[in-house]
């Protein structure tokens, strides 16, 4: 009997702490993964690609989507929409697929509202708000304005570590991807409410 | 900053279902564990050693332990009293270790009552009651009378199997451990209650 359903694995924590880069290593030690994408109406940026980065659309098309209730979770940030659309997910985890989400604790928490089940979430961070500030400041990629928007947002994400089942410390990046390899695996075997029932029935038959 | 705390992971399953095979596997893979050895009051059988598969004591001994509130559960099946002792489970997760229960689902309800946010269980079965039957039979240790009484108990503990977090069917041995493996790598990034706050704290010290 396969026992082997989709499940979602959720990766919260401050920009800056590694999560592409884990992310990265998790997919190409797991099989059958699925990185969900987000849909956004924010402008697209120099070296951003459409479907890889974001899928990029219209207010007009976001707003559309809502009203379809397609989203599992949207909000605003900063004049823009963001949101993580259902039917992709939906699609992957009937696949059997480990579908993962790079997204912040208001999307986590809507995550877990609705498929708390099958979900496994992990909160990751460097290993102290100084080190964040280094690394942020080390990739040269954002102004003094964005960096500081990052550290006061990373402080009060950290509050919220409580929320989530494992805490990993990305003190060194191989260390911390063979950690949340292990947790992914984990996750393929966390039981879905929905399909214990068949299983103990299926299990007593003789 | 060291997260990796002590932690707890539970198995439980029906006897036969490899329970023994994958604990050895994973104390193998995984340094610094503690398997917690039960206290019991029923007689030492022949190839049993004192301290190894049970701490053996006497009645009196036993319920001396109850009264000074030494147990973290105890229960009492077919007239023995059996127990784990709290004392070296506390040693072993200040010294930082994953502590191992091999326990039934009674076991598994007291743990989780006092040390759930620190507690992975898993539940351990075969692919199904039939192959159970088989393996019991296969091992040729037991009556069939304890076979019969050992399939009731499992057709019983296989309905809470949704207490627990995790599901292996123990279909093979090797894939199972490895996904045990998995599974007792995660839990030791459980997010214990007690010590976020400290974390929280010590990570925005600038």
């Amino acid at each position: 009997m396969n026992t082997k359903t989709g499940a979602i694995l959720v990766l919260s924590g401050p920009s800056g702490a590694g999560k592409s880069s884990l992310i990265s290593k998790i997919i190409n030690q797991i099989g059958t993964t699925y990185f969900s994408i987000s849909t956004t109406t924010r402008a697209m940026r120099a070296g951003e690609i459409n479907g890889v980065h974001y899928h990029f659309v219209t207010v007009e098309e976001f707003k559309k989507e809502i009203e379809e209730e397609m989203f599992l979770e949207y909000a605003v940030v900063h004049g823009n929409y963001y949101g993580t659309s259902l039917g992709p997910v939906k699609k992957a985890l009937k696949e059997g697929k480990l579908v993962i989400f790079d997204i912040d604790v208001q999307g986590h928490d809507a995550v877990m509202h609705r498929l708390s089940d099958i979900t496994t979430s992990v909160f990751v961070t460097t290993p102290s708000l100084e080190e964040l500030k280094k690394r942020l400041y080390a990739r040269c990629t954002d102004s003094d304005d964005i960096i500081n928007k990052r550290l006061e947002m990373a402080i009060r994400e950290v509050q919220r570590i409580s929320e989530y089942e494992y805490l990993v410390v990305n003190d060194n990046l191989d260390e911390a991807a063979q950690v949340l390899v292990s947790i992914a695996k984990a996750a393929r075997m966390k039981i879905p409410t929905q399909t214990i029932n068949e299983f103990v029935q299926v299990w007593t038959q003789q």
